[in-house]
């Protein structure tokens, strides 16, 4: 008999933000994983540190993250085998009848690391996945900024994008979240100008936890943010206030 | 001394996926609110009942829902009033000093029938949201399904559409979500099969409830869908095998 492997999404930061499956998955688990840069704190350990007693932790450490673009030759060649690697790990744990949770920041299968071991792992061993909550989601709640509504269309766009794609895409669409902001702050403002939607745009840092903090971007006096901040364009409150209140 | 509005995300459905937070809030309300059709049972509730016993329950009941579509002018006739209504019945109860928890299935300010009262009151009484896991969540999470990852661009699309245009958006991004399938299943497939994207396309029904169920859309022999199915086009999966396993 094998483990169970369970991705566990523990949302972005407030640990009251956990799921009631998600902690009765990480209380009855055998093993936690986790990813953190190598030499540093997992972010999602810290979220779920009070559920953790007598279970076994596998800590992947990452070799690299931000400080390298993921399109650099660099990056790849940093992370090649990596994956592989942490896979092997928490396969070994599955092999020896041991149910592993591994954590992922958020949701487990939007942007989250846990993908990297689903796509290796969860056709070969028995799988399931505890939704989270999303870091866009806990933004826009600590903001009190209603996103969509109706029949409004989101998109959701990494700052990398450049700035002549990015207005076009802000241009055509109802509600946007512009992830991935750090050093593309100076480029996203400018293109949510082009797009005339500077007025409405919501910066939002470390959203739920303890030293979150959100502004009008059109209040933000410089253009440096941490690379996980997040910007907001609210759909349906773009709209003319009668129809919304109609 | 009023009391405190909280919108609280009730989850896509199964009640293990219940935040803490959001058991905490419902757990110390004085009154629960939520919107349901007038004469039927309200699903935000049914995945909330456990937690209901001496609270005052002050259920919203819709004039209409999805019998009409809601850009004709008969539904907007028959809203209009029923949301300030219902604003003012939450309000009577805070200006009473009773705390009043909104339940909002999925999370609330993402397409979630509590945007009606937030917009209405948040500026006038001490308000907090609580966010749930959406819908979207519940279904690429229980069909195991990686939806998007890296730079990938995600687009959240209403099925009423037109067919041009969702064809059009498709081609224009990594990640898909198609809400509101129901009555625009046919049309919705068409356009997927435009875009050349069939092949990956995951239709999803009541994600995470007891009866929920999930299949590639290619293999669905009918058009035949509830207004609540969602489609799901994953991004990251699209591209080369190779690359997703380096």
């Amino acid at each position: 008999m094998t483990g169970k492997l369970i991705g566990v999404g523990t949302g972005p930061g407030d640990p009251e933000l956990l799921t009631l499956k998600a902690v009765r998955a990480i209380e009855n688990a055998d093993v936690i994983a986790y990813f953190a840069k190598q030499g540093n704190a997992s972010n999602a350990r810290a979220i779920v540190a009070d559920l953790i007693t007598t279970q076994i932790e596998e800590p992947l450490g990452y070799p690299v993250t931000t400080e390298i673009d993921r399109r650099h030759d660099d990056y790849k060649s940093a992370t090649a085998g990596f994956y592989a690697e942490a896979a092997a790990r928490v396969a070994a744990h599955l092999d020896a009848g041991r149910t592993v949770a591994v954590l992922s920041e958020g949701d487990p299968l939007f942007y989250g690391s846990y993908m990297h071991i689903h796509v290796r792992l969860s056709a070969l061993y028995p799988t399931e996945v505890v939704a989270g909550i999303t870091a866009m989601s806990g933004c826009w709640s600590q903001a009190g900024l209603p996103l969509v509504q109706g029949d409004d269309i989101l998109a959701v766009l990494p700052g990398t994008l450049d700035e002549v794609d990015l207005a076009r895409r802000l241009d055509n669409t109802d509600g946007a979240v512009i992830m991935k902001v750090g050093r593309n702050m100076a480029k996203i403002r400018r293109a949510i100008e082009a797009a005339g939607r500077l007025d409405m745009a919501v910066y939002v840092e470390r959203g739920t936890m303890a030293n979150g903090a959100w502004m009008r971007l059109a209040d933000k006096p410089d253009d440096i943010a941490p690379y996980f901040a997040i910007i907001l364009l609210p759909g349906w409150s773009t709209r003319p206030r009668a129809e919304a209140l109609a």
